[in-house]
């Protein structure tokens, strides 16, 4: 514990995806003090049509 | 916010996938008056072997 | 199944609640066509320390 | 109710995935008394660049 | 890896608790293989108020 | 769009919490370039009767 799911629009390449998973844990380790041992990091891509922002999906933008 | 997660199963169409984000938000809207722009709805799709009722997949079924 | 999860902000009156529960229920049915027996809906409170939007906590604002 | 949600490195095959609901449903009915009808397990593959662990992915291990 | 998270109505004892995740870790164990101490459960409670089973929040029946 | 949920163990001050919301919305913003007015963070915390590891609750440890 802690564990962090990060929930965005795919697209990202392997190297973003690394750099935030690294980045996010520096920041929960430094914020509340647990080394990145404990840290769980999930990275989950929302395909266009999964995702909706005042009724519209994100396809029909 | 607020932010709605619908998971259903999958093989609906886009069609079907705009009307529950559209009904689903102004749902929200009217119950609890928060205007559509700050609604956020999610839709994910279940496959028939990643759900299961009463100990059987979905698939098995 | 579908599972529906509504998130937000701690506050809503019980009626705000047995309302949004029943239209996004009618919601879900009409726009994917299936019957309200099947539906679940999940109503979750988010406190003020909870929720954070561009780096600040609602708490905050 | 109730809801038992499983997210477990992708690969597993068919066979374990039914094993896997059908003890996860009866590890629930004898803990808590419920009847399997009202228990829905869900099983979440996640692939190797969704996982992190002390800010490396399982991919780059 | 694996995460269970088990969601159910509230009003459960510690024991029932200690039963349900000692038993669910079990059952993980022995359909997937995976050695306990790479299983991580969370238990979250429901209350009558946060869930509704066709349109009826769990309070009102 | 992103949406970060972190989940730890409850007991961390309102300074940790907002630290952490702020240090892991810079985090996603330097990582895929978001910046942070479209970041979403939720803090949970779990109570030590609600997260196990290797079948055994945290209130128990």
């Amino acid at each position: 514990m802690p564990f962090v799911t990060v929930e965005m629009l795919e697209g990202r390449t392997l190297e973003q995806k690394r750099a935030l998973v690294e980045k996010v844990t520096v920041a929960v380790e430094e914020a509340i003090g647990v080394p990145k041992e404990r840290i769980h990091v999930f990275v989950k891509d929302l395909k266009k049509d999964e995702y909706a922002h005042a009724g519209v999906l994100t396809i029909d933008k």
